[in-house]
């Protein structure tokens, strides 16, 4: 018995097979009168819809790449649990690739995706990157790739974000009611995209109360030249009074140049971090933090990337989810 | 011009071409004088070692798997930093796979490995695993298998481990040394070796001072179940005064439940954890921790790795290298 198809279908009506395959994945890009026409002529013809269809076209790796940063960071970790009850479901495999911040890494593991050996492609890009060209190659290969958190957006694809801008500048917002008046926002280095809409949101912040003391520093490569960089930030004749991480890792090296340079949290300086560390409520201080909905935009990322594995879904559709953080304020900024 | 192989030595010499493998490769397998006799062939007929030799006669795919149980965890974040440190001077590419703890999906990436997408293995088990047949497998498969931290003792592979029951027995005496009376030792469930080891090096220092009062607890698979458990814990009308945490993520849930039941650390308890975590300093109390070379460990376990894929050897050999933890004492034990 031969099965009735996509192809079937278009030829029964006179469409294309790609607009046959959209109206009946429910397209915006098609009219509800073609998908009625589309989906009368499927039942009549015992159309039986395959989700794993176009895993017949094509040699198909079940296999999704999550290509992150850095490994050891709370967001990310819960991010991939996230991730990982959705390609579950679909009886997926997740590779995890590393770019250590590189641009040059990333590059390689886009050229590696090249040759086929996985079906999309999870994304969260280096502090390097600004050049996008690797990651378009890969797209124009056919491969669907989703960013988030850390996201391309000149890329036409879907990109799963939270509120930097709003998170960013309710945090500042937070310090400045506890009498702050020279916040210092800490930044990784590069043109990422959080770093950006955090600090306009810290920015808009400072203006919206007529406070000119913007003071942003980006953090560098390693333990070492940051924890120079924090020990001058702090020896300044006028130190700040209000410092926010946006980057999880310095997070103890905070605490360590505080300690030893004798400034007290919170009393001498508010401490404020981007983090979902769970340890958080029980530091020395008790750390204040804007919490992110790591779990829940990894979940967002793989169901968009699945939405085209899945589905007779040619292209995906450029979109933005924005998921809200949440900040919690503990001692450290008291 | 067509190059001296293997093959036309051992033609030579009427030896097979694994024979004159190993005895290039200088083998423990090979005696003395077949090395001499091989070694005379090869420089008589102009033989040049290539180290990639073996990468010729298979499809390599110049990548490596990390199959780890976990990814939120300081020891698997720093071994992998170790591991890529190594893979990236040999031009290879590192692939993570996690088991969630879970024997089945360990099954699973290691079923998807006999399809030859990864030159090598390197692996921590699952607390679910014992039955090591998936791993035999893919080992007799002629796919070389390392494994670091949580290692199969039964398979003839290098592992590479940290001295964990030594580590656990100095623990334990640490803590004995603060008039701890009832010391608690909170460890994963299933058969792990590093449980074991230190279950192990716990007893030995409780019967080296007569200590009858051993009490060893599992911990379950979510954090409320072990909220639950630690809650009970501390509830006992015979309190532990000393508690010895195996298992890292527990650390944020019993600073909770002390807190939460107005017991004080370290004055009515005293906490210490195997773990690596940077903010161990600056916890509330700063916490006590044997923290584990994993840096190194992942270096380890990548070069024997490398021993088999850059070089003519054609079985890994069965090592055991013990690199030593450090036991840091902080406030959480004084």
């Amino acid at each position: 018995m031969s099965a009735v198809t996509l192809k079937m279908i278009a030829a029964e009506l006179s469409l294309s097979v790609a607009t046959v395959s959209k109206a009946l994945a429910d397209s915006y890009e098609i009219s509800q009168a073609t998908k009625n026409t589309v989906s009368e002529a499927a039942q009549r013809l015992g159309y039986v819809a395959n989700p794993y269809a176009s895993s017949l076209r094509k040699r198909r790796s079940k296999t999704i790449a999550v290509v992150l940063p850095e490994i050891a960071d709370s967001f990310f970790a819960q991010a991939i649990n996230g991730i990982e009850t959705i390609t579950q479901a679909f009886g997926y495999h997740v590779l995890i690739y590393l770019s250590h911040e590189s641009f040059l890494r990333e590059q390689a593991i886009m050229q590696y995706f090249k040759s086929g050996r996985v079906d999309g492609i999870l994304m969260s890009v280096s502090e390097e990157t600004s050049d996008t060209s690797h990651i378009k190659d890969v797209i124009d290969d056919d491969i669907p790739v989703v960013f988030f958190d850390r996201v391309c957006e000149d890329l036409p694809t879907a990109q799963i974000v939270t509120n930097d801008f709003e998170s960013s500048f309710n945090a500042t917002h937070h310090l400045l009611s506890k009498s702050c008046h020279k916040i210092a926002f800490i930044a990784n280095s590069g043109s990422l995209s959080i770093n950006r809409n955090r600090v306009l949101g810290y920015q808009k912040a400072l203006q919206s109360v007529g406070n000119s003391n913007e003071l942003i520093v980006n953090c560098g490569k390693n333990d070492e030249e940051n924890y120079q960089l924090l020990t001058s930030l702090f020896n300044q004749e006028e130190r700040p009074d209000g410092v926010i991480l946006s980057v999880e890792k310095l997070t103890p090296l905070v605490y360590q140049v505080c300690n030893d340079l004798g400034v007290t949290i919170p009393t001498q300086v508010k401490v404020l971090t981007f983090t979902n560390l769970g340890i958080a409520s029980f530091m020395n201080p008790a750390l204040t933090t804007v919490n992110q909905p790591a779990f829940e935009m990894g979940q967002a990322a793989a169901k968009a990337l699945f939405k085209k594995l899945s589905q007779n879904i040619e292209v995906l559709d450029p979109e933005l989810v924005i998921l809200p953080s949440k900040l919690i304020c503990r001692e450290s900024t008291r």
